[in-house]
C-alpha cells in the first residue's frame, strides 16, 4: 500500500474547492487499486487542505493520473487551488489498545 | 474527530529519526484522546516523513501537548528532525465500493 499526500493551498473558495474536489474524487475512486481517502481542512487556515489517499501500490496511482479522464480534473483543480503531491510508504500504523 | 498532520524534514538518519519517533509514539498512544497514528515516509525524498494522527478532539491533542513528560519528546526529536504540524477537522472520509 502506498499513500497520496496532496496538500492543496486554495485559489477559490472552499466552497467551490470542495465541489471541484468531489469531481475528481468519484473518478478517483472508480479507478482500479484506489482503497479509500480523507480530505481534511486546516483548523488555522481555511484555505488549507489535504487529501490524504490510500492505494494499493504507486502504479495504480500513477495509472490513474494518465487516465485521459483525468487531464479535465487537473485543470479544473488548478483553477481553484495549489497542489502539492507526494507519494509514502508506511513506516509505523498503530491504533489505541482496545 | 481532528486530524494532526505533522511533516517531519530529517536532519539525522531515518533509522536514528524512527528510534526517536517510537518513543514519542508510545507516550503519545498512551494520552487520553488518541486513536490511531500512521507514520509515512516519502517515496521520493527519504529525508521527509509525516505523521497523520487521529485524536478524539483537539483539547486531547493539546493537552498531550502540554503533559510534562512530552518536553522531553520535543526535545530529543528537534535533535533529529525539524517538524511542522497542523491540526484538520475532516471534510471527506470515503473508502471504496465493496
Amino acid at each position: 500500500m502506498v499513500i497520496l499526500i496532496n496538500r492543496f493551498t486554495l485559489t477559490a473558495s472552499p466552497e467551490k474547492f470542495e465541489e471541484v474536489f468531489e469531481k475528481t474524487a468519484v473518478f478517483m475512486r472508480s479507478q482500479p487499486g484506489f482503497i479509500r481517502h480523507t480530505l481534511v481542512k486546516s483548523l488555522r487556515d481555511p484555505s488549507i487542505y489535504v487529501n490524504i489517499a490510500h492505494w494499493e501500490d504507486a502504479a495504480d496511482h500513477i495509472r490513474s493520473l494518465q487516465h485521459p479522464e483525468f487531464a479535465d480534473h487537473i485543470t479544473a483543480l488548478a483553477e481553484v487551488a495549489t497542489p502539492d503531491p507526494d507519494l509514502y510508504s508506511i513506516a509505523q500504523d498503530v491504533a489505541r489498545a482496545g
